[in-house]
């Protein structure tokens, strides 16, 4: 065959070190009433080896050989060459994408979640409590718990719970335990539930409860999880990027022109393109391109501000683009994308001006998740579907300017717990939710009192 | 790390030829009351490129680049090495799997219907009709039809219809129709639906309506494909087979001396083990294993009669294992392994004493499912947990033995589309479906008049 559509690589190719950020960006600290937040006062909620990666400035983290091992059930991942999309657009750029959606939970959140599972069950824990959006890192921490053994506690957004009802059948094939949050089980749920008793629930909340239930264990043997939006997690995606790097080589290709991925809390987004920001860093000349849904956007038109991680206030402040932590956005699909605040490290690059953030509107996502299907054969997540609608709009302009751009793009999951949105959209029941602009000046008002990073 | 997990392979180290079992060991003929069926008698149906390959006694016949290329979507396959289940089992034996789940329709079926496919459009087909039982056929050639370019209709069973209501959206999604079957579009639904207007179907049932529904078509463009039991569907998944005889050969091993595959009408298991029945044929001792459900056991309990494919005799006679044409097998999840024929290809190796076939219970699939889950990481299809429970019985023995024996199974599909199963398994509401004794008596009464292979 003259056309090679996969660049693989070896497991004795894999990255032994994961890329971290921290040591070329510089993030405010976590703040709380009383100035910045020391490691030791995370104790409760992460173990500590966790926290030092998270305070971490070391450039380059040495992966264990044990979390190595444990990623080889599915790493390295394959790159393709997305021959068919391009022919389709007739477009002279050339596509790329990192297909993590070939993980046993389908998308690259089992990158973290075995990592951190590792760490916990090294430092002692005995269960993890976390949140989940769409689904995708329910799955994935329930996943990583019953390789390593640590029992696993998920609160899955009511609104994706719902629309979603196979995620949670996933989670307790793996042993986890999943329930529709805001719930009884906690206090901020309670609460919540009191006022909206209608809500369809939000990340925020669902962070707030898992947080909840670890630090209220009296055993001390919980501890709390999280998918996204952190330093360490951001780090143990970096793999994905690390890898690409390699292939690229491999394919003949230098840096890439275009680098995109699709940002709700910024992990997948993170793990492909840090590894070439710290190029770009250098010197290097890449258009880096986090997307969002138009009704949630974080980058690209929520402030640079101290903000809460949760809806209860339960966490410090951190310093990061927040549409405000009581913020719920309109119930979109891609319950992934659907967080009030951004990653701190992403959002920092952004402020740095290193990335080019960008906002789509849910009926082009679905399009180009379809036309994706049709040419690539592979149904993507309806998160991942704003990566591939970004793809086609910067095609479609190498295309006008007839330039041979290289673009490289994470294919973060596949569709297939997602296809009622897909249903939906074919017979024409979707719309794009406006972004609910009188709900943001409402809840930014209550972040004036906050320092400003 | 001293373990190596996958033994992968580069495109360029494709087989570039299918293996047809058909050169090496001798079936019966099809038959109809006017004696053998000669290849042009099936032009309405199938396109004569491919009836070619149906009789074809060719050994080696050559992959079109084309279909290489299509392939290459998700081929190679990797091969695993079972560690974690190993470990779980304290078994001296060393487990391989053929990991087919990660194509984009989650099975081993794109491997032919690709190839299908492509056959079709190259004479001119149009549309194709199909029927499925689980969804993984129905799904896998609406894949390869959006790739390919032609339209396609799928009958699929009705109690998997029911059971599995996210498999119809999947072949919608990429552009495929589905209906339940028996329906009212064919005189052959009607007619059923008229005895029994509660039936839950079957494979027989839906091959009938497919096939009525290709041949009726008054413009000739619509042909009939067929995801298992022929000839030609068993060659096209050779692939799998070959591929593994490489990868066992990266991974410093000789031949296997157990191979496992599941059956229910036969692909996946021929694709894996035909080219190591050569093998056998030509000396090596290899145990070959195909498993079907105790509650559908054509090769374990039925005889080697001829028998029609379908419910309404529209196929000629087969020589093959069958219960029945008549036979509606219980509702277990493993929809397809619900087929009361099984191919003429393993049939007569089954015959010729060149296979060991075996059944097991529902509730032994499914633990064997969750154990897989829970160490290896991927939840297994209903259909492929027959296999893995077999491989847990070869390596309790190997272990009894003390012997240090390698097993070489197909994972012929992920199970994320057949959670309710397991859903069910865990909440303790499924039995094991007893063999219908008193149907099958009735059923093989009325092949008493057609003649014996």
């Amino acid at each position: 065959m003259t056309k090679q559509r996969k660049i693989i690589l070896e497991e004795s190719e894999m990255p032994r070190q994961w890329y971290n950020l921290a040591a070329d960006i510089k993030c405010p600290p976590f703040m709380s009433p009383d100035g910045p937040v020391p490691p030791e006062a995370w104790a409760q909620v992460f173990p500590m080896n966790l926290v030092e990666q998270e305070y971490s400035t070391e450039r380059w983290v040495d992966i264990p050989e044990e979390i190595l091992s444990l990623l080889t059930r599915w790493r390295p991942a394959p790159m393709h060459r997305a021959y068919a999309l391009e022919e389709a657009l007739g477009t002279p750029a050339r596509i790329y994408y990192k297909n993590e959606s070939l993980s046993p939970a389908g998308s690259h959140k089992p990158n973290t979640a075995v990592a951190q599972a590792w760490y916990n069950k090294q430092f002692g824990t005995k269960k993890l409590t976390t949140e989940t959006g769409a689904g995708q890192w329910g799955s994935a921490l329930s996943f990583a718990g019953s390789l390593i053994g640590l029992e696993v506690k998920v609160f899955m957004v009511r609104i994706s719970f719902d629309q979603k009802p196979f995620r949670k059948l996933m989670m307790q094939t793996w042993g986890g335990n999943c329930i529709a949050s805001p719930s009884t089980e906690t206090n901020a749920g309670r609460q919540i539930l009191e006022q909206f008793p209608n809500t369809p629930g939000s990340l925020g909340i669902a962070i707030s409860e898992a947080l909840e239930a670890a630090v209220t264990d009296p055993t001390g043997e919980t501890k709390y999880s999280l998918g996204s939006v952190l330093n360490h997690v951001m780090m143990h995606q970096t793999i994905i990027g690390l890898e690409a790097k390699k292939q690229l080589e491999k394919a003949g290709e230098k840096l890439p022109d275009v680098i995109i991925g699709c940002a709700g809390g910024g992990s997948n987004f993170a793990g492909l393109s840090f590894p070439f920001v710290y190029d770009k860093i250098n010197g290097a000349d890449i258009d880096i391109i986090p997307v969002e849904p138009t009704s949630c956007p974080t980058l690209t038109k929520a402030p640079y501000v101290y903000d809460h991680g949760d809806t209860a206030k339960m966490t410090p402040l951190l310093a990061m683009h927040s549409l405000g932590h009581a913020f719920v956005p309109p119930p979109i699909h891609a319950g992934g994308l659907r967080y009030h605040g951004m990653s701190p490290l992403v959002s920092r690059a952004a402020e740095d001006g290193l990335l080019a953030p960008r906002s789509v509107p849910q009926l082009e996502c679905y399009k180009a998740g379809i036309l994706f299907a049709k040419t690539e054969g592979i149904i993507p997540a309806p998160e991942t579907t704003h990566a591939i609608a970004t793809v086609i709009q910067e095609a479609n302009k190498a295309k006008e300017e007839g330039k041979e751009k290289v673009i490289l793009f994470n294919f973060s999951g596949h569709g297939l717990m997602d296809l009622v949105g897909y249903d939906k959209y074919l017979a024409g029941e979707l719309s794009n939710h406006k972004f609910p602009e009188d709900q943001i000046a409402k809840n930014l008002e209550v972040l004036k009192g906050y320092p400003l990073p």
